[in-house]
């Protein structure tokens, strides 16, 4: 193992630590002496945030914050933020009227476990807590106010309407209707679904820790193409992958006709394109000199996963 | 008709004739030259928010600028926020996995013109929504910035899971289990689903305005008091209103087993209540002398309304 990839690991664990314990702890202290109901439905927000995961936003967003010369705990309500709105379009996505899945990270998924209304109402919840981590301690400096509410904007145009709810309606269209999808239509909705957030976890972090209008656009390129780089890995890993890695069965997605891109593209496509875009995301943190090297070694480590 | 409340008049159909624009445009100028599943779901968003409705909690966002001597302009970003927050709220409260409405306002509810998945979606997109519209137009004035920042908290904590989405999920739970439910249970349910919006609707328009920590304070008392009224007197029209004017069965709560006021206390202790709760709400909207005298008539056009 080389040093840099050391050094590497070690501040991934650090990173992971400071994040678990936070996201955790956001949730803890507000379910304290509630109603046994309130209790209930943090607990369910808690199964969906709290159940493992590759916290990959989040990481991102700390990654953004040394790239652009800041320190990571200055992304930390970034980091929150993104992973929280993550868990909740989980939630709402494996819900019966949705994608209908019982089974997430090899566990029964929130609604099988609390009931769907309740899981509707954690994922609602979750995402409201997104922008309440993002607005808290603002105190008086106007400074820090200027960058939250950036900040609070680019997060909620990643993940509205246009972003990866857009996205998720998308897909949901395009499953539902059988309709004919083409490399274009799902590039679309990938880098809604996908792509957007993050793009809003790099910029977000970058923005919180003082990153200006070009580092900006900088990190929602290497998002964007990230997300799909990932999204692209995702689809043939389900096509290819070990199942007991996964914890999903093999082919799952294209048994239910979901619009994938080695499915639209065919497989040797695919993996063509997953090169181009890894190659750009990674020219895009180049870009940031020195510190830029965590967030090189997290894009490579992403591309490279075996599930 | 005396003079006030012809001045009253103006002022709310001026605020409606406002708000309503400011709400359309907010979804018109996003769909523009969107695919078509995009366009879709922020058409099932606008026939939620913009399908009727009194428009409340923007005009009691409206009213607490002026109660605080700011111009009522200034609060339009809380106003649509609020009743954009609103409108998310009744999409996903009418689902089936929830109350299971198939009308609201008279018509068919959304999921039953969209689907369920769609119907989710848009709330989804809503909730997001309310946060990118406070956070826009920042520019780089450090006290907006403060001002939209310290709203944004508010309002997600209003609407979060110690708010409006935990008195759902206790409202769910009482329903579902039967449970033994008591006055206090009812009235902090009732708390968090109805009051909490009211105050973050006041609360979020002060703010906007200028209004300090005791403007503050005083709009969120008004808001709770404000939202029980409301809720009381929502409960006792169901229980004996016209069906015609009411826009759904009346007796329909009482028949699937919701707790309301006047079937915990009885009707006679639920009047009491009301007329308390009315006053409380008046003696705060006096407080702020002339400026508040809209949000005094306000409150009284509400609690004497006949649907």
């Amino acid at each position: 193992m080389s040093r840099t990839s050391s050094n590497f690991s070690r501040w991934k664990a650090a990173s992971l630590k400071l994040v678990e314990a936070a996201l955790a702890q956001a949730l803890v202290r507000r379910s304290l002496e509630q109603p046994p109901e309130i209790v209930s439905l943090f607990e369910a927000m808690g199964y969906a945030l709290l159940g493992g995961g590759k916290r990959l936003r989040p990481l991102l967003a700390l990654a953004a914050a040394e790239a652009v010369g800041g320190r990571p705990r200055e992304a930390l309500p970034a980091a929150l933020a993104v992973e929280m709105i993550h868990a909740y379009s989980l939630i709402h996505d494996d819900l019966p009227a949705m994608d209908d899945d019982d089974m997430r990270r090899g566990r029964p998924t929130c609604h099988k476990v609390y009931g769907e209304g309740p899981a509707i109402l954690a994922g609602d919840a979750l995402l409201t807590l997104a922008f309440e981590v993002l607005a808290e301690g603002l105190g008086r400096d106007p400074e820090t106010a200027r960058r939250r509410g950036l900040a609070a904007l680019h997060l909620a145009q990643s993940a509205g309407g246009l972003g990866m709810v857009g996205g998720q309606a998308r897909d949901l269209a395009f499953e539902r209707q059988g309709e004919a999808v083409d490399g274009a239509m799902v590039r679309d909705m990938e880098s809604r679904k996908t792509g957007e957030m993050m793009s809003a976890a790099l910029v977000c972090g970058a923005i919180l820790a003082g990153g200006g209008p070009t580092a900006q656009r900088t990190m929602r390129d290497i998002g964007l193409n990230l997300g799909l780089a990932f999204q692209i890995q995702d689809d043939l890993l389900n096509l290819e992958g070990d199942p007991a890695v996964l914890g999903k069965a093999v082919g799952s997605d294209a048994e239910r006709g979901k619009a994938g891109f080695p499915a639209v593209l065919g497989v040797a496509a695919a993996r063509a394109e997953l090169a181009a875009l890894t190659e750009k995301a990674l020219a895009g943190a180049a870009s940031f000199k020195t510190p830029g090297l965590r967030l090189t070694e997290l894009i490579g480590s992403l591309v490279n996963r075996q599930h």
